[in-house]
């Protein structure tokens, strides 16, 4: 049988990854930050969202759509609010750069929240809400994307797959991390059954005439993803909603790009000719749990919390309740432990991109 | 062919609304308050969350559990954050309470977050969040609810329909309100099925034992709602971390009774004999769409994104793109012009009341 992943060590993917961000002119402080976001990405198991898009965001250099040292600045402000202007640097740089704003202005305010605009990809909403979350707050985070989703009723592709996520501190137990995004299923589910040779369920994607379909190759067709629920029936216009606000707090209220405006993160699609804001948004938030209770009460309710849902009457007696972040964390600890399984065809992708930066190869033992 | 509704004014359901939260001993500002809620769920076409309701505080107040005359007060502050005791109030009345002081604090610091403790059944979350709206605020309203949900993967009810809304203004358009159980379909939707004697879809509910149903009265048999999402395939793991997210925000951030400890909404079923904290949860924000940037500015884009999703290409031309908010404006417009459809079964339950507290009956003609 043929190996299809290869176990690289974190400290060798760490260090490649923030080789070629060097390499495209980011500063070591930036390099190392952009690489870190990715490297959480693919410890915590979110592979979509890890060093395989180290090469989407050398693309989008390549053809001058991303700026490696950007004046990020706040352009508009009240003391627990901000717009900041990310310059059109990375996503991965300029997201933390805003959180730190909000968490700011929660210490002194009790909340924080700051819209981005002029911005990218940011990676896993995750990691920019557990900044917060390292300072005993509730951490929000959350970005508007590349239009690939359709509204309920419609067969035009109008929204991103909006991640929006929520993270809680606790006290014994890790954070609960919820992060999402509002499609019924993200584009990395659609690869994986690709694959594997496999239909999808019904409900993740629609025919370009808005058809149902269980096609992993629809959505390359020309179809397009459906919001969680779906269908009407099973209430894809909540899915709709949720995807709705994403888009209007990370991209309405910044003056970024919103609905089939956002820009495309493939470096080979262009963005809108007309746009209607700068680059695409992100929305960020920090709210003090010391601004409702005592923090050792928040905490431990969050406990109790969290213990009382791990033993809800399972259905099956092998798979307990899940509480969320629980197996992202249970995946960043074995893969710290055992190295980050690389897909082969990243890899290949990951040894293209040293050439074309004439940077050493990845160390891939 | 029986009437199985009967309309009436809105004016003399509100009339009659008062007349009963009077009778119970509410004083004539939280009476009309309260009826206001209730009477704009009505409106709205919210029917289950409106008069529908009214016998149920009624119910509550008979054995001890709602405070008509509540002493709410601030427990616990920063400049942008509250938490509200509701003095065992009727959540019609604290819910506005709560938000009005998160909108003095956004007023002066850009936002105000207030989370609530101690309160009930607050109605229909987008009147809360709509307060906001009206002072150019973007409002946030949630409340943890009855325990009728389960997690992915658990058949014990654990969560309520826990339902979440975000409301945003506009300029020439009305607000966009997304105001939605975060549950794959709410217990009205069972009863509507059970009045035409149709099965429901799958993924709303599922028996006892954790297995898919179809069947309108399996709540009623043991069984319970799903999240969103309906199973793990089409993303229940999703509704079910929004739900959550709604009962964290809620009930542990304020010191409410969270997941299976909160308190059920009927009378008949006592509350939990070791509760967590007191009594029902809410949480309600206001952000400052100007603390971001000029309000003309986002107000025009909000009508660019509204009136570019409106017309997003349908799959059928005869059923246009939804923008959330639009049917129930639409609903309320013609019931303040024709009157509200009260279902004969609530009319017979209103006339009891009436009986019951000593007031005048309503008047249906």
């Amino acid at each position: 049988m043929e190996k299809t992943h290869i176990s690289i060590k974190e400290a060798d993917l760490r260090q490649f990854t923030e080789q070629v961000f060097l390499a495209i002119g980011c500063s070591t402080e930036h390099a190392k930050l952009a690489a870190d976001v990715l490297i959480q990405a693919d410890l915590r198991g979110i592979d979509s969202h890890g060093t395989a898009r180290l090469s989407g965001y050398v693309r989008l250099w390549q053809k001058g759509r991303l700026n490696p040292s950007p004046h990020m600045r706040i352009v508009h402000e009240t003391p627990t609010t901000a717009t900041v202007d990310g310059d059109r640097g990375l996503g991965l740089v300029v997201a933390p750069y805003a959180m730190n704003i909000a968490i700011k202005k929660a210490k002194e305010y009790g909340s924080g929240w700051v819209a981005v605009r002029n911005s990218n990809h940011f990676g896993i909403a995750g990691y920019h809400a557990l900044l917060a979350v390292e300072q005993d707050m509730i951490g929000y985070a959350m970005t508007n994307a590349s239009p690939l989703v359709t509204p309920t009723f419609s067969k035009e592709r109008m929204l991103g797959t909006n991640p929006m996520c929520y993270a809680f501190p606790a006290g014994k137990y890790p954070p609960v991390v919820i992060d999402m995004a509002t499609s019924a299923a993200a584009n990395g589910k659609l690869e994986i059954a690709q694959r594997n040779g496999l239909p999808i369920p019904e409900g993740w994607v629609q025919t370009k005439e808005g058809a149902p379909s269980i096609d992993p190759y629809e959505l390359k067709a020309g179809g397009a993803l459906l919001p969680l629920g779906g269908d009407r029936l099973h209430g894809s216009h909540k899915g709709f909603g949720l995807s709705a606000t994403v888009d209007i707090l990370s991209a309405v209220l910044s003056g970024a790009n919103y609905g089939p405006w956002a820009p495309p993160f493939v470096a080979y699609l262009d963005p809108h000719p007309q746009p209607v804001g700068e680059g695409l948004g992100h929305f960020l938030g920090a709210l003090r749990a010391d601004g409702f209770r005592p923090i050792d009460d928040f905490k431990q309710h969050m406990d109790n919390w969290i213990s009382r849902f791990k033993t809800a009457e399972p259905i099956d007696k092998a798979q307990p309740v899940i509480i969320p972040g629980e197996p992202e964390l249970a995946a960043s600890e074995e893969r710290k432990a055992k190295g980050i399984p690389i897909v082969k065809s990243v890899l290949d992708d990951l040894l293209a991109l040293a050439n074309d930066l004439k940077i050493s190869a990845l160390v891939t033992d």
